[in-house]
């Protein structure tokens, strides 16, 4: 395995391969296999997004792939954001079709007609859908899995309310819901509202979830988007109030990627591969036996899966015969399996285990009796672990500078100065090939622009992925 | 609400939208919207499948959508069966893109030649995978949803094997995986093989699971495909045996879609509307207060609710205030809820419910102390009764006939005798307009062809969706 810290972007790209998250040569740019070890990470993660949305009312529903070449032809600026990044479908059997269609690259144009027809007074509000569902970007930079993909998982809030007021506390909410998913998942990060010139095509404002990963970069794992009545004017969704007056709908999305899936990577991976959280790690916990002369493990190693089994957890007893001991440790821990259990004669005859987390490879006895309650603690302490060493690792890479010229020599996520003003973030992107992340949420400092020195609040720019 | 004994492909269209299972008023033809309540049964029935096959060692994966034309372009019958049906992506933003991309009309052509990638011994196989997504044709004839669509939500599980005979038992296994499913949607349904004009391109031969429904026209739920190495010869899936030497996998494949919810529609439902099996209904339970002028209902209400929550059941309170009882009775029985439970005075002043099962309407007194058992009784009954009620169906619309006046004259899945030769097949169907459904593999009689009457086995013929 090559090193991490060195070559952050290498190493990521072979990691994903070797644990089989992923299988990158499908013969089509841009677009991965999922094989059965990915696919589950990535269900689990959906998982942990599914039922925390459904505890705030959201509805899972499920929307059309394709989107017709008039539905999107609205004369709005939302379109032209994604003109030249859809594939079209052109041709159906060997006839050209009568419209083209587009593949979804996000489904505004597909779900907001259907709005239009379902939203018809203020007591069908607030309408808060979600789907899980693949999206579509003709990508024309270089495509790297699961942060540049050309096919996408996504998952995307879409809600209506009768005023902005409560379109205000759904953003609030979809705070609540990021802290969670990102808790679980072990990910701190910074939320920037994001410049004018880089928000969602058609929304009044974004907001980025934005972390910084250990190569110094900063990742976007989700966007919030504020769009007033903006699109309810272009889809004519309205309803009656109370008093029988048509209004316009106020609506926000919540989009998430499999770029949670990169952040879990990079964060959390050290050089000998992957560390999952138990969350969403396919296997919690995998069982190694030791085989020694005399002793036969089986039923003691059995007894012990079936115990971890029934405190509802994901166990895999790995009795491969063609592999020692110590291949299985280095391929599991590749893989990222928070715990292993090792058992081997002394542990079947003293009716205990040995229990060894990823993250600190540090032994542990635990006698059989006690599983329940030393295993629940050994997750609450490895995901803590995980979270602590991740903020740290944020922390770190958060730069104070007070010039350009000491940003530009600075790695990380660049906090500095700025009045606000286009021209001055162009100014700074250029000297220090940075970009723009805009004004973080919870910061509320002031100064003067490092360009300008015009009155500022504290910006934050980095470079991206 | 029609009649749905005398029209019923029109109930069938109509209760489908009214009950929220799909919108059809999506602006793409073939292409229909899955509201919340749709979404749900759909994902319910998916789940019901994915413990299935996980249970049988199949793994969940997922490959692109899109497959390029230079995959789909082997020299190969499979391909030439679908060469009219493909949506084609020619472009990619404004620009032509270099090579055609299909959306693919099941995976193959996707998964094969990683398939060949991922074999290497005969320790990888046998190797089971299923993806549940959507697949895509270019439906020319007349569509209706779940049944015909452009955009089909599809079960696909592919395995490969050492040899025919163990690609043989797979093909009994995804029988008893079928047998298990069906059950728990009430479903009958005979196996016909499809005779050779009529099996999947590519394959060896095909198995088909048909069932009758109450309209007289049979509906195809799944269909099971022996490949034998016709797909391992073109993609070049090989693996080495024990003695090292190159040999050819064998392969299967398993497809359900989105017609399980078609049957579960038409088989059950009544005038009334849809009558879901337990297993599926998103709402198994809804209670529905019955306010009366001095007791306030609420607190005994959410009790039960609690109650009915906590064995593990979906239950839905509707204190809607603006409807009457007798508007959510009907509301909630077209939806095919399979159970109402009524709260009065006097069931919380007596401390029961009255339970009222869709399929039978007859009220029944449980006394809150015996609601676990008597719940999980009715759930029981109400599943025995569908089956029982769909298998006489069935059995009164198999109709056995002697000659082809007969056939022509019948309603139904039509049983005669068939020598098996194309040319007798053909004036079957021209005469009488039904479909050869093929021989059913249950059912071992002999005759005489009614055409030719050399030598014959039965066989079924019907019309079709």
């Amino acid at each position: 395995m090559i090193n991490k810290k060195n070559t952050g972007g290498e190493w990521y790209n072979e990691i994903i391969e070797a644990a089989s998250l992923v299988d990158k040569r499908y013969p089509v740019k841009g677009m991965n296999v999922l094989p059965p070890y990915g696919f589950k990470l990535v269900s689990l993660v959906d998982g942990i997004i599914r039922s925390e949305v459904n505890s705030y009312g959201f509805q899972e529903s499920m929307f059309p792939l394709l989107i017709s070449r008039d539905q999107l032809s609205v004369e709005f600026e939302h379109v032209k954001g994604f003109e030249g990044q859809v594939f079209w479908v052109t041709k159906g059997g060997i006839e050209p079709l009568e419209v083209d269609l587009a593949l979804r690259p996000t489904s505004e144009a597909a779900m907001y007609p259907m709005f239009s027809l379902w939203i018809r007074a203020h007591t069908d509000l607030p309408l808060k859908l979600y789907q899980i569902v693949t999206t579509y970007r003709y990508e024309t930079k270089h495509t790297r899995a699961f942060i540049r993909d050309r096919e996408i998982h996504f998952f995307e809030a879409h809600t209506a309310h009768v005023d902005l007021e409560d379109s205000e506390k759904q953003m609030a909410e979809y705070r609540q819901i990021m802290k969670s998913v990102a808790q679980k998942l072990c990910l701190p990060y910074v939320i920037n509202r994001r410049p004018e010139w880089d928000k969602f095509p058609g929304s009044q404002y974004s907001l980025a979830f934005d972390l910084i990963l250990p190569s110094g970069r900063s990742l976007q794992i989700g966007t919030i988007h504020q769009y007033g009545e903006n699109f309810a004017r272009n889809y004519e969704i309205q309803y009656s109030d109370a008093d029988g007056e048509r209004k316009f709908v106020n609506q926000t999305t919540y989009g998430m990627s499999g770029r949670l899936v990169a952040a879990i990577v990079f964060m959390h991976g050290d050089d000998k591969g992957l560390i999952l959280p138990p969350a969403v790690a396919p296997i919690q916990f995998v069982i190694v036996p030791i085989p020694g002369e005399k002793k036969d493990l089986g039923s003691f190693s059995a007894k012990v899966k079936n115990q971890i089994e029934s405190f509802g957890y994901r166990v895999h007893l790995d009795d491969r015969e063609a592999y020692t001991p110590g291949f299985k440790y280095n391929d599991w821990e590749m893989r990222g399996v928070p715990f292993r259990v090792e058992i081997g004669a002394r542990e079947a005859d003293g009716n205990f285990i040995t229990l060894v987390p990823r993250n600190t490879g540090k032994r542990k006895k635990i006698e059989v009796r006690d599983l329940q309650e030393a295993l629940a603690k050994a997750i609450s302490v490895l995901q803590s672990d995980l979270m602590s060493a991740a903020m740290k690792m944020m922390s770190d890479l958060t730069i104070n500078v007070n010039d350009i010229k000491n940003a530009k020599t600075s790695t990380g996520m660049i906090r500095l100065m700025w009045c606000g003003r286009k021209e001055c973030a162009d100014k700074i992107e250029e000297e220090t090939e940075l970009s723009c992340l805009g004004y973080p949420q919870d910061d509320h400092g002031e100064g003067s622009c490092v360009v300008c020195s015009l009155p500022a609040k504290p910006a934050y720019f980095s470079r991206t992925y």
